[in-house]
């Protein structure tokens, strides 16, 4: 099988790549060929060199993807995006990447159909940002799309497009609404949601964190370990079980920021609860306050997606996979 | 004020334009200029002569939203579309002109604003085809939006950029989603849906009429004078009570076609019922069975759209407006 990540570079697209390295038989088939694209070379690991190629290439370039898709990948993983800030601030880049890019990759998939035979299977990553406030207690399968940005818009518009290429058999199209990842590796950075991520990372690695927003505040979680996992589920499923609703709410760990530091405690000690450092900051306070705080995500758990079901195992999978085991 | 009708050849579209020539305070402010385009020309009622413009035009070719969009209209009415049939048969022509064509409507509105402050109201014809089986018994307005045709996913997509452009300041948008208008005038058609109209519309007029689902079957519906009621109110309305959430669901009659008859019964006698000929199509059986029969349009009531209670009502209307008091 020939199998195509797209946005390779980015903190999933890199963690599913080198789940593949890593066990060979993840995808639940072989994998003879990997082409990996994002708007920079990915990194390819050494142990997929033989098989692997990289390449650096803007999906919302004119004819980028048809040049990807006449390599005829049986799978296509597409994570590229240009991120909800970033998309919220620059409206013709959002919509050009995340929405015309999209829908040009599926275009392109469909216009090779047409000279033979082709219909890869295509798992794209969504968002819960498809969702905009007021919501209900729990939001549960059924609850519509009323995204309240640019980039929760196209995300929306995409899933549409996905169920509508896969209903007419264009390709087989899976849509997958990732949580917020937590916990984030790397450095903190500036999106407002980064906090979740930072007062657990930081203070593992012995390092001051700040926290916005009060301890009150409830979200929805899953670790990058789960997010692969829904993605290599995805890949190796039988797709006619999900029938023509196409886009799957992921399930997660709805949890307060108190969860999370409580959590941590358990596992780091106090030392490390003291080194969040207090700081509301009434912007992000009120943007959070417009994210969804828990979902009903029931239709993806029948189909077998599995997420994380405490904070104590999110820190663990942290330690196990970027801390090598230390604290 | 200047109002525009994009798709002021088709039925509504014409007997909305016939609305604001018949009284024209039907808007709530003085019209001073009409713009009517439709890829014909579209018909310029007499009394309209004077502030009128008919213009031939097809939205989804390059530069022709922004040649509409130069004259800064103040009142966009959007009802321009490939039908269901013929966007589900010609998959590009459907995007084209129902994606697409709306988009670059938007887009235009949009680009228009950078050179001067402009912001005109935007109001959007959807449909119910946006909702895919299977159904609740009544849908509700937080019902999700998975549709079974490229038209209404075309559509779906349309309501999420209505809803992000709002959202953004770029125009004052509001989707209306259209019942099956009954008794549609005219000449029966080839449609699916046809037979909810011509089963009452043939027989009223002496001719006959053929019935191919049961009596049982439930459908949705509304007026066609309901419908231009729709259109005027969300251009006079003040749409700071939607609020976000910019797509609406139109209030409707759920009504059986055994109710559409036995209402025809009451108004024009057992010979009018009797020109119904019984004639099971399997085809189109199958495909009404995959229709929404009942919805909750709570919000829409709320913010003063109105539709009739009752068949005998709707047919009433057909009796007026269409034959002149006679039958």
């Amino acid at each position: 099988m020939h199998v195509m990540v797209i946005g390779a570079a980015g903190m999933v697209g890199r963690k599913l790549v080198e789940k593949i390295a890593a066990q060979p038989g993840a995808l639940g088939y072989d994998v003879e060929a990997l082409t990996l694209v994002d708007v920079i070379a990915p990194p390819v690991p050494a142990q997929l060199a033989s098989i692997a190629s990289a390449l650096a290439l803007d999906l919302s370039e004119p004819g980028a993807a048809g040049k990807l898709v006449a390599r005829r990948p049986d799978v296509v993983f597409h994570l590229a995006a240009i991120v909800s800030g970033e998309a919220e601030a620059d409206f013709d880049l959002g919509y050009r990447v995340n929405l015309d890019g999209t829908r040009w990759l599926f275009e392109a998939i469909r216009q090779e159909g047409m000279t033979a035979p082709y219909k890869p299977r295509v798992i794209f990553a969504s968002s819960i940002a498809v969702f905009g406030e007021p919501f209900p207690e729990k939001i549960g399968d059924e609850f519509f799309t009323t995204p309240l940005t640019s980039y929760g818009t196209q995300k929306a518009i995409s899933e549409l497009l996905l169920a509508d290429y896969t209903r007419k058999g264009f390709f087989d199209g899976v849509g997958i609404r990732l949580p917020t990842i937590c916990i984030r590796p790397g450095r903190p950075n500036k999106a407002a949601s980064g906090f979740f991520s930072n007062i657990l990372r930081e203070p593992l690695a012995g390092q001051e964190a700040v926290l916005p927003v009060d301890e009150s505040v409830r979200h929805w979680f899953a670790s990058p370990r789960s997010a692969v996992g829904f993605f290599l589920h995805a890949a190796r499923m039988d797709t006619a079980r999900i029938g023509p609703r196409r886009n799957l709410t992921m399930p997660g760990l709805s949890a307060l920021v108190g969860e999370e530091i409580a959590a941590l405690g358990r596992i780091a000690g106090q030392k490390a609860v003291a080194l969040i450092r207090r700081e509301p900051d009434p912007v992000i306070r009120r943007i959070v306050a417009g994210w969804a705080t828990d979902f009903d995500a029931r239709r993806a758990g029948e189909l077998g997606f599995k997420a994380e079901s405490t904070f104590d195992e999110i820190i663990r999978i942290h330690i196990e996979d970027e801390l090598k085991g230390n604290i």
